[in-house]
């Protein structure tokens, strides 16, 4: 449900040869997102991104952010994130946010998210999230049900050849 | 389509002997809203209440903020606001705030903005927001037909009798 | 030392025939808070205002929010504010936002923040905090030593006659 | 005076045998800056970053963004980012924020941001800031006396030899 009202879905895309599976949601730009130049104020896009990774672990991994912090103790901050603007966004825009789970460690996870407009890229970012226990502050391996799933998630944006 | 997107849209809803038009928008409580407390940062909720104004803009009035100010050099600033913050929200409430425009001036409308979940009451807001030239920084009327189109819409908000 | 970095200081200022004690802090106004319009995006000001009660229990008070929250279990949302935007603020302004403690109930406490810059005004709020049980949810009064030390900051704040 | 208001400087560290001028503010760590797990959301270490490199135009370069913009239309957004985030930063942190200009081409500049709470890292932030015509939306070369006083800026920030 909350997946039909957010815009989020499994998508599976065929790019070359491979199967890339790809789960998006769509933003619209809004007044409060932009600055002077009338185009969006670029911190606001981690808020989007770190809403893109929240949407996938509700919706897709099954257990929330705050379902793991308050069962098992787990915490997942960002530990790395690089990103490139390729062309601003403005007010109207729907920006689309696609998402793929690259990579999956023990302790932790890699995603890219590609930004576009009608199909026009705008943005790309590559993060790095670990799983942190709350207690002990250090890298843990995230729950087995999560793992499962996220490796499951993953198996699938493996080139298959 | 942006209103079926934002699941926004004009509900007439019965409320004693009134017929009261309300704009209402759902937003999901997110992990960047909250705080160490584990409840939404107040100022989150500003930006809410501007992006249903937006909304309603978009969807009901037919003419964006943006377009207002590159067509006619109108801007649409917060005069006033009051809220009551009746109970918190949490991550992962649905909060729907549900938008009544309540009086129309020359140069001004009043606004109140309910917001609940699942039917609980969360907070309660009043906006005063005015016409301003971009041009003269005055006080204006808004366009003929953006006005004929607020006096449609806040008619029928007016008690029957 | 934080009071210097921040501008923050207990400034008595006689007006009429009344001594009103005034924290005040100066918040430079920046790119990131300003929208297309060229002037600042509202919801900014609810964060400043967060910042300056913030700034006032860190600096006078004595007692941190996390302090409180950790040693008492006591967490201090905001009730109800009102706010009137008198005039816009732009990028590169210096806002002097001073507040003042207005009363002091069992459970609550109201303040009063005015925005200027150069003296001239821009904006004035009014505030209800009340002090809650991060455990019961249920208001409380604050620990004695910071319900002392509050009655000493707002004694001074009524009227002498 | 905004300089000493917000710890701005120039200061001349000296680092193995090279001059490093770098810039560096101080940002108290904020309520409204963390989130469930007690620690900073990490979207608003961007806002600081933005406000850093707007510290640095104001205080060293001499000319704000506003004025680059009113002046010569001349817009100044980021190409690229990339951040590590070492160790988090909890409310009341006094987070230094300490930038290196590490190079400048004909249209562009690349930064580094240190940040670290007494001494102890806790991230670390490499931008790319091009300048943009504001009327082609194409790179351009700054102005010339902004050129040259980057380049002046820029010059100790390369290895001696």
């Amino acid at each position: 449900m909350t997946r039909t009202r957010h815009g989020g879905f499994l998508k599976y895309e065929r790019t070359m040869s491979e199967t890339i599976p790809t789960f998006s949601v769509t933003r619209k730009i809004r007044f409060g997102h932009t600055d002077p130049a009338g185009i969006v104020y670029y911190p606001h896009y981690f808020d989007m991104f770190n809403g893109v990774v929240e949407d996938f672990f509700d919706d897709c991994v099954g257990a929330s952010f705050q379902h793991m912090r308050a069962t098992w103790k787990v915490v997942t901050p960002l530990r790395h994130i690089d990103a490139d603007f390729i062309a601003p966004c403005r007010i109207g825009d729907q920006l689309k946010l696609a998402m793929t789970l690259v990579a999956l460690g023990n302790t932790s996870l890699k995603l890219t998210i590609d930004g576009s407009v009608d199909g026009a890229p705008r943005l790309q970012a590559r993060l790095a999230v670990v799983f942190i226990s709350a207690e002990t502050g250090k890298a843990v391996a995230p729950p087995p049900q999560i793992a499962a799933r996220l490796r499951e998630l993953a198996k699938t944006t493996q080139p298959s050849s």
